[in-house]
């Protein structure tokens, strides 16, 4: 393109120019949830983003919690001064070049691979999430307006069971109990569908050797014969024992989520399994799309705005799945609720979101940073009609979370070091069947 | 998807829901412009929609003026009482149960096949704009803010150029005089960069026999050696004769737009041809994306929001071509001053946007719809910092142009049996050549 003489910007920022940002780590209980890489610590991390306008408003994002990561997100905050919370493309080209092609990887590797454009994404998604919450509070309007309106008046989640002890170890057991077999899963889906309502059932597999968790689903279609099931072992097994689960399963399962890693490894069995294969693992940036869909590797992409870059290019993925074809639903780790506000404006401006999101808000219990939280009814949370995101901070509880974060000690998620310290033989492999 | 007993709808339409809407056919004076359909007629038409709201605000959208067109979309516009701008799904579900289905067809035929889809997609076109003009009036914001905000502060434009005669049969010359050979298209480019400052040049092919195409492209290049260069023949020639040109002009194009017709023909082309190919005419719908991406037939996609649907939609199309890493610039239809800020706001806010955009502005001297047309300087338009388009309607202009369109007697625009009523013995053969 031609280059420009343009004179400077003169853009209307009243009520949205950005006087400073606040980046507060925060830590929750979580209970003992086994997945591939280990099992949850006992306090999950957060960081809550606040971008304070000169017009004193205050606009919201949730984001990891990881040491790291909140480095970089208060490296990425201290730039922003005087941008307007409209110019995003403003905000991601300061964000860039605060992260500065910074990689920084998860211990946990659950949501695949890491590169620079990802850490970036996830910095800037943080920023862009306040930045939108900005702008519905500077123009009362709810999120979802801004993304182009509410294709839906209430966005289904899921019954997002786990295989867990039942305690932390030396601790007290949680209101949960142990589900180790499938029994047991039943039993915790009963419980939480009877809270919450869900209507969809997902399984973190990945724990117990494939036959018994082949066993779970089925023992969950019996007691649920109308819900929606999906199983998501994080890629743990080999291609063989995939293909094997979904053939044993293909009556069963909505889809079958990272059942093996890798583009080639899911191309191999979605070529071979009677069912759609989703993922959050092996298309994780716009970089793994191409590849990916020109292998059909997947059917349904699971989006994140945590590491998407935001809702807008959450979006943007829902419009790139549908113009392949390739169905679209949502992934979720351990959130509060901000996160929970911002997924719900994004899945209810997304036609293409057809699937009910996964989220873990059942396994904070009351747990929260924000004063009006969102709640699931009937499996599904109403598309907020408030400006902005529709929630707003309870003080009180952030100094608690934050004292909290500083207390437990714990700096970075590491499922798989907190196994460790419990079993020191336990090892973290992968295919492990 | 679940089904949810949700509540009804309680939205915050304060300044925003639909009161009716105005659509107006109008028509202004154009040269003879030659194209392989045929030759430009006399007028060309467009019509105008004015969406007003309870608050008194107008909405302005412009779309093609073709009378059967003209009658769908007041047919769509008759349903949209009470309706929230910001509630774009539900402006989509409205005008989808209003156009129930139609399919029609251009007569001319340069922008790809026709479907129901594509037919709807024009349809809800004027009218998404003209809400995103309201959303961006009601809450005082340019509309390219509502769009994740701009990507650049001037939006570059490519000079136009056509084969034309010196007049319409039978009437007065116009001040372009004619162009047929190489000489007089640097002459009529030479005059059109010397008074907007285009640094990009397009010229319409698919008139002369390609050698002389050819010739006037290196002619442009001789006098312009700075300049963007392309040519766009509409599918004028077999493959092997496109991808000869491609490899004569392999030093001088951007890109080669449209030389051969489907999808199947550009593939062929493309796997020989030493220089991107883009088009408007092969991907139309995004039905169209994954066979096309698939077969490597296009490295470049020519947005136009007036058939993508609107601008949101447009953008959808610009994030799916990055993720397939192709490129992404705009087509034009002759148009008005409204559709000129459209194609401004949506090019602003598309960062994937690298290449100037086509438009007709030129050809149609003075003629507008508008008060405050925005200005092509520097080969380039401002991105306005006005609410909404930030353009309002003239209303004498309006009137006069709407007597212009009954006067004029032409009810659909028809290049090919314009130019028979001149030469009968003219056949629009695909390919020509
Ligand atoms: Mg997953
Ligand atoms: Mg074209």
């Amino acid at each position: 393109m031609v280059a420009h003489p343009w004179k400077a910007r003169v853009i209307n920022t009243s009520g949205t120019e950005i006087a400073d940002v606040v980046v507060t780590p925060v830590a929750f209980r979580e209970p003992p949830l086994l997945n591939v890489a280990g099992v949850h610590q006992p306090w999950a991390l957060r960081a809550i983003v606040e971008v304070r306008t000169t017009s004193g408003l205050t606009g919201l994002g949730e984001t990891y919690g990881d040491a790291p990561h909140v480095a970089l997100v208060r490296r990425a905050a201290a730039t922003l001064t005087g941008l307007d919370a409209f110019d995003l493309h403003g905000l991601n080209a300061r964000i860039a070049h605060a992260v500065d092609g910074v990689d920084l990887a998860d211990r946990h590797g659950l949501t695949g691979r890491s590169t620079p454009s990802k850490t970036l994404l996830r910095v800037l998604a943080a920023f862009e999430t306040a930045c939108l919450d900005l702008q519905g509070q500077a123009v009362d309007r709810p999120v979802v307006d801004l993304l182009g309106g509410r294709a839906r008046d209430a966005v289904p989640f899921s019954a997002y069971l786990f295989y867990k002890w039942a305690s932390h170890p030396g601790g007290e057991p949680d209101e949960w109990g142990a589900a180790l077999d499938p029994d047991a899963i039943v039993t915790q889906a009963r419980r939480m569908i009877d809270q919450y309502g869900f209507r969809s059932i997902k399984l973190k597999g990945g724990v117990r050797p494939p036959a018994e968790e082949v066993d779970a689903i089925r023992a969950l279609r019996v007691a649920f014969p109308e819900h929606g099931l999906r199983l998501d072992p994080n890629c743990a097994w080999a291609p063989d024992t995939a293909v094997g689960v979904a053939t044993e399963l293909a009556d069963v399962l909505e889809y079958l989520e990272d059942p093996t890693s890798s583009i080639a490894g899911m191309a191999e069995v979605a070529s071979r399994a009677p069912i759609p294969l989703a993922t959050n693992m092996c298309v994780v940036a716009l970089d793994d799309v191409r590849p990916a869909f020109t292998a059909d590797a997947v059917q349904v992409v699971l989006a994140d705005h945590h590491y998407w870059g935001g809702l807008r290019r959450s979006l943007d993925l829902a419009a790139v799945c549908a113009a392949w074809g390739v169905g679209v639903s949502m992934h979720s780790n351990s959130h509060l609720g901000i996160s929970l506000a911002a997924m719900t404006h994004l899945a209810a401006a997304a036609p293409q979101l057809t699937y009910a999101a996964d989220t873990h808000t059942p396994w904070r219990g009351d747990a929260d940073v924000v004063q009006d939280p969102l709640s699931i009814v009937d499996g599904a949370v109403e598309v907020p009609h408030r400006p902005g995101l529709g929630v707003t901070l309870d003080r009180d509880a952030l100094a608690r979370m934050r004292d909290d974060y500083v207390r437990c000690g714990i700096t970075e998620r590491d499922d798989t070091g907190y196994l460790r310290t419990i079993d020191p033989a336990w090892e973290p492999r992968q295919p492990r069947w």
